[in-house]
């Protein structure tokens, strides 16, 4: 039987449309700084990508800076002008993690995630009084938005979101992996994420990943015209018919974030004492690809730092797995995922017994 | 007519290697970081193409460190531990270059090109006498060797050359542009490119460029084929072809770096006062990609570097292009380049009579 793949957050399959137009820029022979003929050419597919990924992101192209991913637009937080205190939302991803100071008192600068990666859920974006970001009793100069699990899923305009920075990953939402963007809003003069030839307007040196770049551009494309055709709303409703069916059958599963504004293609859900990652090698072997924790963090044998953070304990923390559905997702593969997961579960069960 | 590329250290077209592989991993769904049967499949074609890059640079797997291009790769200058002063080749490329140190006074540490972009110039590797380096008169605690043009195209191991860190760029040897590699010394600490989910041996966070690193993989593999069956002896034959019609024609062209060791594949001349980029754009229009000055700096109208730092004057320094050919640029190719040269390069001297 063929497997279904339940991991979209972790990464998605490239869109054909990414597809299609990755091979045709393999054939783009120049180097988008040379000024001949095919040179230019190569320079054309970057700018029209960048073209596709400001409308899609409701911000200026010139706002756009390809990166390597997320993570290396993350290193923005260390290039900010004076180098600023970095507070960290306590769920974000380990890329935004990784730059926290030890203390937040003096932090002028709020990082967070949007939609979080393990439980789907949407945060809210902070409020703007007075020209500060306004998180709980603290107040920011810049807001960093971490929009990797959102874009695509849920409507999302960097313009008015206001936030200064965002972080954006394609291969989230059919685009090659390795490829990403740093949004960073026109006027805030950071220091450049590499130094060198003074490509990307002189914040990020470095030839243009020509044939990712153009992928990233198609996919961003297909997905927002899938986000404005609805097609998230099926999705949603096979996600909920999936935690219906859990829970029917083992009532004590904790679902994580059920109750809060998620991703329509989210569940993450708890059976304590069954190790997330034993959960994800027994549905592995039987067809599904799904994870405990992030993609990251997988195979590094560690309590999920998320989970704790929304304040569970270590046993259901460690007993979580994610299930994420992509667009087209079908009702055949949500069903044989149920049974297959209740079937071992009621293995655990008898053997916890 | 048929375009003529001759432009190949700006940047090489894609491998028929490098473009299958490519579309293969472009199937390959999963997150190498997760740990179900689609992520390990996407991890062994990372650890695939790690295993040719390290046969082909002459390291050890492990020494391979994936990066965005060798831009990004030398960054690893401002991770060195104790933060030592960069001094840096005067003919270096711009990605070295913005990393000099303002004193090289008391710099341990010596950056430079192995073969230069623009004139093809072979530099002799340091001797390292009693654990140092030794440049000239200064000593070295490190060496790191910027072989992005030289990969390829004339023998080169890591191993034995001693260093302690080299950069790499995948589409100078037909692989895709915006991936590239550190090469790092086992045992040297430095601290992390980027920072978050570890991967890259904790070198550099952020999701693996699954496609890129794969097309990287097969291209570096099928350089080194060319290599070995001695491909670029007719390359080099067909350079000095040129060389020699051009001398016999316009005998006081100038011509950089021709009794110097350099790559088979490149020559760089000067026809002082006929500015570089006014031939470049010329011969765009009669259907020829060359170059003045590296790729990076196109577009830029300034004096090459890397001319002045050899003792050119001003007028000579703009005047020069760069023709650099392909292990398949044809002798047709570089007649009918000659000849385009030739035409204008008369009209230029009525012009200037």
């Amino acid at each position: 039987m063929a497997r279904a793949y339940l991991d979209f957050n972790a990464t998605a399959p490239v869109r054909p449309e990414a597809k299609a137009a990755m091979i045709a820029a393999m054939d783009l022979v120049g180097n988008p700084s040379s000024v001949h003929s095919e040179g230019r050419a190569a320079k054309a597919a970057v700018e029209k990508a960048r073209e596709q990924v400001a409308i899609a992101v409701g911000c200026k192209p010139v706002e756009v800076i390809f990166t390597g991913g997320a993570t290396e637009a993350a290193m923005v937080l260390d290039r900010l002008p004076g180098n600023p205190g970095v507070a960290v939302q306590g769920t974000a991803h380990d890329c935004l993690w990784a730059h926290r100071s030890d203390s937040a008192d003096n932090a002028s600068v709020y990082a967070m995630g949007l939609a979080n990666s393990e439980t789907g859920v949407i945060a809210d974006v902070p409020r703007k009084v007075d020209g500060a970001w306004q998180v709980g009793t603290q107040s920011f100069e810049y807001l960093l938005l971490d929009v990797v699990q959102a874009i695509g899923r849920v409507p999302f305009a960097f313009g008015w979101s206001g936030a200064d920075m965002a972080l954006i990953s394609a291969h989230k939402f059919g685009g090659p992996k390795g490829v990403g963007a740093l949004i960073l809003r026109q006027g805030i003069d950071t220091a450049p994420l590499t130094l060198g030839g003074g490509h990307e307007m002189g914040r990020r040196s470095g030839t243009e990943n020509v044939v990712g770049i153009a992928g990233f551009g198609a996919a961003i494309e297909a997905a927002m015209s899938d986000l404005e055709q609805g097609k998230w709303a099926r999705v949603e409703k096979l996600r909920d018919t999936l935690e219906a069916a859990i829970v029917a059958e083992a009532k004590d599963t904790i679902f994580v974030g059920k109750d809060a504004r998620r991703l329509p293609n989210t569940a993450c859900f708890a059976a304590p004492g069954w190790k997330g990652e034993t959960q994800v090698m027994q549905l592995d072997l039987a067809g599904f690809a799904v994870s405990a924790g992030s993609a990251c963090s997988s195979g590094k044998v560690k309590v999920s730092r998320v989970l704790q953070a929304m304040g569970y304990d270590d046993v259901t923390a460690s007993s979580a797995i994610r299930v994420s559905l992509g667009p087209d997702t079908t009702e055949d593969e949500i069903s044989r995922f149920t049974d297959a997961w209740l079937a071992r579960h009621e293995k655990f069960r008898a053997r916890a017994a």
